[in-house]
């Protein structure tokens, strides 16, 4: 694994905990951490329990012993790694967003399909026993045609204008800032539960234009070192409209500049049959809606989705002791492991990565021309085969 | 009408309401609203719309012009207006409690069963629709057999020390304070859903025993007068254990000590087959919960009463835009005069009176005995034929 | 008061009880109400308290008797009836939207500046006490620059394909769907908290095309009376994005394709340093987070603005005793007739009507040219100079 | 480790994690698992990383590689092990509730204060970090002299009057039903947060007294094997009322038959300055009323507990990403391993175990004498000098 900081340690985890809930068919073993500080990536080795560490990914991605590489690191050097271990023959599993370009993402799709690797790109929501529950009844035709998702995922960590210019806010790091951040995980939800975006048109927009700088911008939380303030180049909110290709409209939201909202990914979904809502900070509920109900005894109900009977809850705990945040990447990298074991990608894989990355990709380019962006004409224009 | 403060506006404002929104076999006509004060009464008159007022209660009982009289006075003088009323042939509406104790009540039931006038008293939370929806699942059997309740009337007006002894905690009025102010309507809801009580055992507690005393003690809100302070002889809280006829067992907790509670009046009934919830300050929903619901899809349901298939809902507003306090008194006067037209007392009526009565009056005993007090008991003692 | 069907329900209650409440300067009479079926209108006049009844309009404004002509009738009306009411002199009081088009719009505004006369637009969530808290915490910097809004305004009555062709759904008699009739309110909330729209880009989406004719379509719950299917020539939803005049950035999405969402006009804006959310199905209370809450004990609080402290609440009921749809109509009445005696159109008035329809139409014409729209140069296309 | 079933499972997960997530004083080592079946302990060991395992519990206490042994096994045989292994000089954490009666408990707090070991007792709930802030702000004076605590411990999952006689419904092994596995986790979290229970009163109530027999009880939802109908000896619901030394009054309700209450354990506490709400089922949260907050802007706060600043939270995810059910034993177990290295027994331990069992024991003695039951007079008799 390479990088070890918030995701480092959601992964490491995962790995850790997935064997003692589940039978995974591999059994994963925390080989080596990977991380440019040699002092600090030895300590965070040694506390989250891998039995090596490196200071130079591309060593780690000539070792033998090592059969998956996870990909943690900020977004400028996904595609590098990415494409490097598959060509080393190694499985990769990338945190999102996929790369900083649609055209990069592009070529780590290609690069894991032409070494026939397995690949999987970290959205990990779509592992709430929730999500799964939303997913099966789409499916299963029990909310009918949809007419409408509206979608926000709102959080305030950067409301105070002395918050320093950490890497977060760095378009050369990151790409953007909550709209690959954030967005990135409602159009994936999105995609999984609606389906393919057809067109979107969006704003990007960022409320405070300087920041304070730091020396250290590697954290989430420095504190400011100088009185030199920075340019922001990332977008502080992201907003834009959908059409999707079945026919649904959607909304969506992003922002870090929404008091009050410490991780507030949630939706509703609208179908003919009926309706779901869900939210992050609940998100052992979902909350479901039949217009075929019994006339006079319609409402909302509230599914605690900790049953036995739900998807992955049976490993857990009895109904009613919920889950939480880090259940997701043992859920996720259960699929992984087993993937890795029946030679597939399980999904959301490079693919999806890349439909994600061409929705991020649009909406930045209606946010700069005013106007709606095709998503299968930016693919197209971006001359993918493969899709 | 012989009251014209909280209460009394509560009622007139029905009686001017209800034939805006229904079509009672009656019309109501504000004849005379009545009241110890003249320069008060005349004002309350005139802005409440009543036609003519008096100072003398007994005077309007004389009066030719007048078919039913409604009883908004302070408890103390329930028993012997309601009686002259009666004796005066009269129809007779009165506030809850219906008495000061037992026995008054009971002879009040007297009077107007011996008088052949209708007779019904001021439980308004019965005519929330999603009350009489709750009492419509349970009549027909959804909820099965029930198991418990557990009620909560939670109110925090009086919890600052200073606030001074104003007439609603004073025993020589009220003959108690939470308990028949609030502990009575969760019994008359407890009732109506759940069924008769068999034995109750409880604590009547006091928290602050001395309060500023006030010059004018008849309002709610009155500023302190003098430095003297004064005993009060009321409780604070009610909290009792019941064990109903048919095996039910429920928890009852009355308070004016429970911060942030406005007019928390809520409870939860669990049956065999199903659940209810209901809360004051959401009134207009029901949640319900079915064990018979699909796997997987289980969960309280929050029914909006509001839709026109709801009990009384249809005359109102379209779905979703809800009602308040004010329209469980036009819904109960409805009833009212319905049951004026065709010669019946409406539930809840003074035989509900009583039977609530003996459940207060038990509670109270069980606190002074530290004994179970069984309600049966308590009547038979009491050597009440009518019932 | 011309009209009288569901508004002209709520508006009649609102005349009739306001002075029972309220001591408005100016007491309302119920002289006239007029509609085209003398049955039906003769019908609702003596259920609603109506002295008589007119069958045309034209006699209503030539009536000496009559201050304030009320227009309660569809759409295609408005702009007819209120311009020759202020011809007469008459004051003015409109549903909203206040036209079929912002031309209209502006013509009406004209004509009661001309005539002097009193002009108020019915915008009724304005005046839910929990509404007139967030604009004075707004107002008062509590919140800070305004960074979001995000509105939506969502309904479900029109779900069933099968649903007949009733006037609400013809752009003959209403201009539009779900945009004049929902997102209407929702801009004129945002205009009121938040400030003026600078620009929209929007969709204008009808799901269901087709659907059956009625006969008498002037209800709204007309059953089908033949196979014949008509088209739909209104949205049913309307989703748009905004940016303020003030920097905020907003999302806006009415729909009655919502299922589950009977009347679900809610919002959050999010300030600088703090923020709000509001529910029209729960619509006491108030949810504010303020960002400068001591750490570790932020969160929203729920506010119940049922205590006598809340804008209007003090004439109603005590704290936690809860009010509904109908006090929205009785507090905007109390602000009307009292500008009527003191000479004044209260907000909002024709003005903000115009303002209004500026942005409806600023959706429809984004919806047609797939182009964001400036609402100053629309305004300015249609050569106003009044504003 | 004695025992593997549900709560072997959330101890192993703990001893396994808290390193991972904290810096414990001393590194817990998974030496020996032991059950009494060789083929499960064997199983259930590798599965869960333990290094050995053992189908006799005395082996287990005479082994030199052990220092703590982990009591999870029912409740029959938590004192004889217990005591044992105390006297073996091992330090002792003990499931709840900590025996069969009381005079058994006070044996082991005799035994483990005799030989010096450490030990605590398993109420997991006081470590969610919203009980830690709740117990900040009370220990502090922010909700002043407590009025009021209600208290409910919720679930469903016997309701099936065909669920059959498991282990936890016979009085031999369990020694009560839903009063000991639930109402002791009420009682716990009363005492940790008003103070000591005075006196209580209460019923132990059994709705379903015969159930099928099945051949296997141990687990926890066998099929019944036979037509065989058994008595069930334990209660299905406990409710109690109960006076604080320090004058508080308490309400309790545990059962098994409160259906769509999956695991609801809720309290609501009132204090003089203000009051607090929780619920297990939304863990994360606790709910927080000041009656010193600003008029007009009082309301119960929504904390969201996984902000850095509270306690334990700070170990885990950013803000909103929340935790679950497991991570109680995790922080209990941090401070159980600082205990052992520091050389005391940190809360819970076997005191508040026997003060726990203390009041399961008085509301028992209640529920047959119908009689109030003193706390400190139950204990005198039991002739108790450590306490």
């Amino acid at each position: 694994m390479i990088g070890y900081k918030f995701m480092g340690k959601a992964h490491s985890h995962a790995y850790r905990d997935v064997s003692f809930y589940f039978d995974p068919a591999v059994e994963p073993v925390l080989q080596v951490l990977c991380g440019r500080n040699e002092e600090n990536v030895k300590e965070a080795a040694a506390k989250m329990g891998w039995k090596s560490y490196e200071t130079d990914w591309r060593k780690l991605i000539e070792r033998e012993d090592i059969d998956l590489i996870d990909v943690v690191t900020p977004n400028n050097s996904h595609a590098e790694i990415a494409i490097a271990a598959a060509e080393a023959g190694k499985h990769v599993f990338c945190e999102k967003p996929l790369a900083m370009t649609l055209e990069q993402s592009q070529r780590m799709q290609e690069a894991v399909e032409k070494n026939g690797v397995i690949h999987m790109i970290n959205h990990n929501y779509r592992f709430v026993p929730a999500i799964q529950l939303a997913k099966k009844l789409i499916d299963s035709g029990r909310l009918g045609k949809i007419y409408h998702i509206r979608s926000t995922y709102l959080q305030d960590w950067i409301m105070d204008p002395q918050f320093p210019l950490v890497w977060r806010l760095s378009k050369e790091v990151c790409g953007s800032g909550s709209h690959g951040d954030l967005a990135a995980h409602s159009i994936d939800l999105a995609r999984f539960l609606v389906g393919e975006f057809k067109e979107v048109n969006g704003i990007l927009e960022t409320f405070i234009k300087q920041r304070p700088i730091v020396e250290d911008s590697s954290g989430l939380s420095g504190k400011a070192s100088s009185d030199q303030m920075g340019e922001v180049d990332v977008d502080d909110a992201s907003v834009f409209m959908a059409r999707f290709e079945n026919g649904a409209i959607g909304t969506f939201e992003a922002s870090r500049f929404a008091g009050g909202n410490r991780n507030g990914n949630r939706f509703e979904i609208n179908g003919e049959k009926g309706s779901i809502r869900w939210d992050m900070e609940n998100m052992n509920n979902l909350e479901i809606f039949f217009l075929d109900d019994e006339p006079g005894l319609q409402g909302f109900r509230t599914i605690n989705c900790t049953e036995e009977i739900h998807p992955y809850a049976g490993a857990y705990w009895p109904a009613g002791h919920i889950i939480g945040y880090e259940h997701t990447f043992i859920n996720l990298t259960l699929e992984l492991l087993n993937g890795v074991d029946k030679g597939y990608s399980p999904s959301p894989n490079f693919i999806d990565g890349v439909r994600n990355q061409a929705v991020l990709a649009a909406v930045e380019k209606s946010s700069r021309s005013r106007q709606w962006v095709s998503i299968s004409e930016l693919l197209q224009n971006q001359k993918t085969t493969a899709l």
